[in-house]
């Protein structure tokens, strides 16, 4: 719990405060004395009386009262310190930067146990260790610069990295961006992202509070804690960007010898995302160009207006939102002439608007005011204006900042005169704009931003035979089901299956078989990789031949039996299921066979996987054209691979033991959809 | 052809000199001043009698003789300079910065072309018009700016767009990139970009040359010439980064409404650049970074160490370099083991190697002596290091900056703290260093430029029977072949093909499918989409089957006759060839069916095709383990793929009339490759 005294000190005492600005208890100090604190300020050091004009105490046990300490000591005076302040000085909040915790390994993990102990005895909050602190309205309380001013509107942000932090400012403060609270949790031993957002959501006021999240991590604890307050984030109008490191092996080693967290499985991560309504990101500067256009009006379309002075870099633009999915409208007809006539001889205004190196601020003007008003046809504008060098474009700037005012449409400034317009830009950003400088960067993550589309709550499962599945799953010890079990616990569930049966004898396969009706499919019961070994015939006419084909598969090596199955037709789809430990279950579909294993074109979700999300997972398909139907072939129901999926996910909410199955192959076709082969791992 | 007049010029008139610095006949001579000229400067302006401090007549007929004339007056003005200048003058280079050509229309074309009849006739060069201008080692005549210090071992620059020129110079300068010449060849009236990679190409120096070249176009003029030049220049050890624009069709109307250039198809230029060895970019910062990379000594190999004190970056760089193909190796032994002796505690050398917050100057440099010299499993290190702001870290660039220069491995400084270590980084990039700014955009580019290998020269391809092809191409007129004609040429060419025949009675179906083999397929002719209205039958088996379905199909509308062939079973591949104007034939490959219409799983490259190129279009697809064989299954024998992607090249070369072509499909198996149906187009 984030409490009041984090965010809204009325007294600090810095634990191990410093003169010396090149350590990191005088750096905090000088930061908050920097920046200005109204309350009460302490320092503990037994080597000083004053530290940077402010009195200092020779232990924790000589403070007055404190609402916040920031400890900044080796962390084998931690312990000792913090039991101090949280039982003796009233502190119930705590900011550890000292290193030497859970991320050394056994002795630093119990360490660290024993801290957050102690704070929670009291009821506190503990930020760290091993970070770099907390920036709110009311003071800078991090050792590690740079140190953005506050702004009401700025990004909110939290981050599992202090460096990661430090270098997303030097990145994003000369972009413009602007920032609010962020908070470093470091180690996150007692608060990570995931209370961070929970503060965020549940002190969510549509009045005061800034709609933009950004989010460094490099594990996610309690990924149902964070899915239920990231998506009501986003339902609240926030918009939220994360990168969430460590997607590979490799990755995750560095990321081990890092915090000692754990990676979560990748696809989890981003199923979590995208039913969350977060955009993922993997970089910083990826971040940085998400939270800047987070910061400009959305944009309710996807057709845009390329405006520019400079042809080349309108040609770039241009080609990656295209590629992306989004629309440069071809511009015509007698709105477009009357613009162009105002424009310079040359000028093209097809869209590229391309208003030539001469072009002005007028013009400038007179183009932004036909994309408000007089081209519905387009939902918002990128400006791309640098200089040659020859003349000042602090006119042109200033109508861009005027039109971004006041058009409805939004309008994204990309200005790449990095050096000869440095005073113009730094200018223009100080109106409290952001800046784009690379156009195909920003087109290439514009494309990303337009396409999420949050999904609705709670979405509705359909019914299953809910005490049939309980009694099959508990009735069962741990490990595979029997194949008739889990045609039962499918049948249970709605989910259609073959008809089948398992036989042990000739004669039994002749009856079943007769019972089926022909053709038949036979199969080896036991060994995994039936196919492999020759241990699937198709197409099984007779009894003789169901005698024949009983002997000969009973000959293979570890066969315990053979499986009758109706023949069934129709395209191979391929459904499963795997709990992601925390994340709950995983829930994957795609086209069988090579589609998933060659060319591993699978959709996932997180369960629970309602209508809009199953839709959204089959119509992402690479080979969803084939599920159509393409080429005079059929394809497959759409409506039955989506009820399918929310039958799935029904029956993994009802068992929750399951921690993998596998559908594979159902048989689709546009009227039917049949599990043909399946297999339940019980946990 | 690039006279010695433009890149050494003794004389220089600037045609339009103005003293008024905002216009460009006042810039470019302020910076042909500023940046030092050592030959005679003299200006042409009917108003001025000195510029700048410089002599000024009042028209070009005033001027003494003169090597290079800048021009820098309106569009109508410049035919009759250009005449006095030729032809009175003896000026033999002129740069050409008006706009008003062939851009704006017919009128300006027209205007375009008797220009560079002009420059022609006197053997002289001319570049542009609508550019901004040439830099070499003697003068700056550009307009625009920033103006880049001369660096003989700088990139070399062309570029088509003449602000792309600028913004990227915007940006490639603040990260430490050096240039040497460069070239905004504007419209390419006469010098386009082929002609300054021949002139790179022809005059190319070991000793002196720089081996970087970046390019910019939105069309490519005569790729075959761009290849032979391009290829060349690699061979010779250069690097060469470019960015085609225009590669949708949104993107190609800008580019018309920018230059009236044409946009070549989008997939022949990626052939072509893979051809040529050339990387190609899609922005200005991924040429940028990749310029920057091709600055530093090549990677001899894939494995990095990744060097950091801060361990979010670290991590996301790793998720990058794995994800793209290469490897961060995991470090241990007795050698990982004398490492982690000498760092502080708690740092981790198991690669990423961290040396934590702390980690100093001294702790870098062992770190990548052992990298130099103890640990063979490593080709180079990337070191990200940045500051929290509490010190300076100049030894620490102070060591990278030593180490860099001494160490046979190549090391890629990422300094992240552009706010708080301004200063440092300063001076780093000042002692002759880039700088990548985001780990991950690094990580990205490097894995694309090391995976790119040049292919050798001259492909050899196989004999065919040339004089059988020639027949058959030269008695059809232009349209589609006879399935006949297209099996004798594919047979010509020595790609095996199905057996067949096209009966048009009963009988002689009867006849042709004994002599062929049962079973048979049987399909119409006429009709190109077959299987689409039932036109294709197969496991024909028996004389009376052949009579039956004769008769059904000759009853379908529009079938000209029946095609009957051997029934060949295997995996369905797909070849193809298209005639992309000036860039000869491409030459098409891919599995057939789905994998190439819905996942449009295709390689393409440019004819000729050699052994090399064509393995690597197998290897390329993304269905290569279904022709290796996958889940049991038979693939298909990767040397016949390869051999008949030969033979087709080797046809397209007897047949350059060819202008479209499909097999499709071929039908493969481990033992055979056959050609089953294909269209040939003659153009």
């Amino acid at each position: 719990m984030i409490t009041e005294q984090l965010l809204n000190p009325r007294s600090i005492a810095i634990i191990g405060a410093s003169n010396d600005i090149s350590k990191p208890g005088g750096k905090v100090l000088h930061n908050i004395l920097a920046h200005g604190f109204e309350g009460q300020l302490y320092g503990v050091n037994p080597k000083e009386q004053q530290v940077q004009g402010i009195a200092c105490y020779p232990a924790c046990a000589a403070l007055p009262e404190v609402d916040l300490a920031i400890i900044a000591v080796a962390a084998q005076y931690v312990e000792e310190a913090l039991s101090t302040l949280a039982f003796e000085k009233n502190c119930k909040a705590f900011i550890l930067f000292s290193a030497g915790f859970s991320e050394t390994g056994p002795q630093g993990e119990a360490l660290e146990k024993r801290c957050v102990e102690i704070v929670n005895a009291v009821g506190g909050t503990l930020i760290g260790p091993n970070c770099i602190g907390v920036l709110t309205q009311k003071y800078k309380g991090v050792f590690a610069g740079p140190v953005p001013e506050y702004d009401a509107m700025g990004c909110d942000c939290v981050s599992a990295s202090g460096a990661t932090m430090v270098y997303l400012l030097e990145m994003a403060i000369p972009r413009g961006l602007k920032f609010r609270d962020i908070f470093s949790v470091g180690n996150s031993a007692q608060i990570g992202v995931e209370d961070v957002l929970q503060y965020w959501d549940e002190t969510f006021d549509p009045e005061t509070s800034s709609r933009v999240k950004l989010l460094y991590m490099e594990q996610i604890a309690d990924p149902k804690r964070f899915l239920k307050h990231a998506w009501s984030l986003v339902q609240k109008g926030c918009r939220i960007a994360a990168i969430k490191a460590g997607s590979t092996e490799a990755g995750s080693r560095a990321v081990s010898s890092h915090t000692g967290a754990l990676a979560g499985s990748n696809t989890a991560v981003s199923a979590l995302f995208r039913k969350a309504g977060i955009i993922r990101c993997y970089s910083r500067i990826e971040l940085v160009y998400v939270a800047a256009i987070f910061s400009i009006k959305p944009l309710k379309g996807d057709r845009l207006a390329v405006i520019t002075h400079a042809g080349g870099p309108g040609v770039m633009l241009t080609d990656i939102l295209v590629k992306g999915g989004m629309q440069v409208p071809h511009l015509e007809g007698p709105k477009a002439d009357a613009l162009l006539s105002r424009l310079y001889p040359g000028s093209s205004v097809a869209n590229p608007i391309d208003f030539l190196a001469t072009g002005n601020a007028t013009q400038l003007g007179e183009i932004l005011d036909f994309v408000e008003n007089e081209f519905d046809e387009i939902d918002g504008a990128v400006v791309v204006f640098g200089t040659t060098g020859m003349w000042r474009v602090d006119d042109v700037y200033q109508v861009l900042h005027e039109k971004i005012r006041s058009c409805r449409k939004p309008i994204f400034p990309i200005l790449p005169s990095a050096i000869q317009a440095a005073e113009e830009v730094s200018h223009f950003q100080a109106m409290g704009h952001v800046n784009f400088t690379d156009e195909v960067s920003f087109g290439y993550v514009l494309t990303r931003v337009n396409k999420m589309q949050p999904l609705y709550p709670d979405p509705v499962l359909p019914a299953v035979d809910t005490q049939k599945i309980r009694q099959i799953v508990e009735k069962n010890p741990a490990g595979y089901l029997s194949p008739a079990q889990v045609f039962e616990l499918l049948e249970a569930a709605g989910i259609v299956t073959v008809r089948q049966a398992t036989v042990m004898s000739k004669e039994a396969a002749i009856a079943q078989g007769e019972a089926i009706g022909f053709p038949l499919v036979m199969k080896v019961v036991g060994p995994v990789h039936k196919s492999d070994m020759g241990g699937v015939v198709t197409g099984v006419k007779s009894p003789e031949e169901v005698a024949n084909t009983y002997a000969t598969l009973m000959s293979l090596e570890g066969v315990e039996g053979v499986l009758l199955q109706q023949q069934v037709r129709g395209i191979e789809v391929y459904m499963g299921a795997k709990a992601e430990d925390a994340y709950g279950h995983q829930i994957l579909c795609g086209l069988g066979g090579i589609f998933v294993e060659v060319f591993k074109d699978v959709s996932a979700a997180l369960a629970p996987v309602g209508r809009e999300e199953a839709t959204r997972m089959i119509r992402r398909l690479k080979s969803y054209p084939i599920i159509q139907g393409v080429r005079g072939k059929e394809g497959v129901s759409e409506e039955l691979l989506v009820a399918t999926l929310m039958k799935l996910s029904a029956l993994l909410q009802a068992a929750p033991e399951i921690t993998e199955m596998d559908i594979n192959p159902l048989l689709g076709t546009p009227q039917a959809l049949v599990a043909v082969d399946a297999r339940i791992l019980i946990g």
